[in-house]
């Protein structure tokens, strides 16, 4: 079996699903060339965690609401990468809110915004020349996560379709954040699918993470595991859609 | 016919599809008793446009964007309308913004945030005791306008299921802020119903106003027409839904 890609860079991996998606790259038989585990604090207590881990990781700062930061990577992986492009970019970092319509503040809720669909959106921008790059260079091929993609780690509770069945509080901030991200996507895989480069939504099922709190039902191995097998699968049909780890296609 | 409501608030009602809201309101034959006609900037040149039209017109200072501004008219309104609580909140007041993926500005993308969803958002939730007391002076009745209901005027542009197969330049801010804020009209549909409060997400058409500008094909008069209609219809089975000026449902 191929690589799932050349080169991957992961936002928010020094813990949680980020942490074990790049421990899972680096670990699979044939491992991607580059991993670049990003996080926003490298040097912090949190951030060693993922140091070392694997050949060909390249542990970078990536601050997703600080564009500075992000340009900052942007070089970094170009010059780690010369002429190849980046393939593939997985938009993980994330933050949660548990506010009520009660507890409801507004900075609070911008600030969800920010880090869920700003930052993820600008990461894409200041990116897309390298990932536009990788989708040259592997010339007329379809779509794909070997060639050039954009994933978005997005939840369920972001599915607007399913809101009313969920037994959850309402979590508006989350919950309006991973919407506004889902729009994103589907834009992004309608403007980006002309030069070669897919983007899709995954939920990650309900894991055990510290925003999955450990009453969720599913390892994060588990989870992540799920999602190596669907990314590997996705193609230009599956472009702008939302599925889970499982392959499921998800309501808007 | 009986009243659309007994009393009603609109935002932004000094231009475009707001203020021929509150026009065709008060024109109607049974008008409501009382109308707060709310704008940001009442005293300044665009905000008189509104002052004294019809009888039973209130002209209120609300920017949703400033919070004190909506608990000042809060107490205005509740001192007008003594102990009977507001039977119909339209949250119309809304922003633009055509940014591309090359053009984005994050503090450009939080701005249209912050007004599209976080404000109307605060909006309902600091109107939120004189909706309840609405709804529970109605009785047992089902869910309706003339009972106790929010409005939140969203945007065809907000589906996300819609959206490959719209023409339009991606306007990632502005998609995404009104799929974020269907999102909030969908959890405070589910929030509320219990407490007698019917939301419903409307899209008005395109429509000739400074936003929509003259390439529109529908006039003011025509989309607040439906509109009007399409409120007095609502009731407890399309609660979170999301339609348009004519009645039909749109996709999330
Ligand atoms: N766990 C679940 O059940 C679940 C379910 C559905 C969706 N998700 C989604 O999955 C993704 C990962 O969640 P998780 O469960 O792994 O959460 P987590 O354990 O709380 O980890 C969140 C990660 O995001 C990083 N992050 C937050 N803000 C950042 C920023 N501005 N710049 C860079 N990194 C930032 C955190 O870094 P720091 O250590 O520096 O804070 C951390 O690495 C999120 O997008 C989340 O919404 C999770
Ligand atoms: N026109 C269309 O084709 C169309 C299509 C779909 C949806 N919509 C939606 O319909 C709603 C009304 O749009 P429109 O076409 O009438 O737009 P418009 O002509 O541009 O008027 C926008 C109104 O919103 C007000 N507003 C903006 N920010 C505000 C704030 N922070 N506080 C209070 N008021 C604020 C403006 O007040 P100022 O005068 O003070 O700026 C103005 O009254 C919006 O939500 C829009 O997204 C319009």
């Amino acid at each position: 079996m191929a690589a799932l890609a050349r080169s991957v860079l992961v936002t928010g991996s020094n813990r949680g699903i980020g942490l074990e998606l790049v421990r899972q790259l680096a670990a699979s038989p044939r491992p991607p060339q580059h991993i670049f585990a990003t996080c926003r604090d490298p040097e912090g207590p949190r951030g060693k965690v993922s140091a070392g881990i694997g050949s060909g990781m390249v542990l970078s700062q990536v601050d997703t609401v600080n564009l500075p930061s992000i340009q900052g990577a942007v070089w970094a992986v170009k010059s780690h990468l010369k002429d190849q492009g980046l393939n593939l970019l997985i938009n993980n970092a994330g933050i949660s809110s548990h506010a009520t319509l009660r507890s409801l503040d507004s900075q609070e809720m911008l600030d969800v915004f920010a880090t869920n669909v700003v930052g993820p959106l600008l990461v894409v921008k200041e990116f897309l020349p390298l990932l536009e790059q990788a989708a040259k260079s592997a010339g007329k091929e379809g779509l794909s996560c070997r060639r050039a993609a954009v994933i978005n780690i997005s939840t369920k509770l972001g599915s607007i379709g399913l809101c009313l069945g969920l037994p959850e509080a309402p979590m508006y901030p989350y919950r309006a954040s991973k919407a506004a991200q889902n729009m994103v996507t589907r834009c992004l895989a309608a403007e980006l699918q002309d030069k070669g480069i897919l983007c899709v939504a995954i939920h990650p099922g309900w894991v055990k993470t510290d925003m999955g709190t450990e009453k969720a039902p599913l390892t994060v191995e588990h989870s992540v595991r799920g999602i190596l097998t669907v990314l590997a699968s996705l193609s230009q049909a599956t472009s702008g859609a939302f599925l889970d780890w499982e392959g499921n296609s998800l309501p808007w």
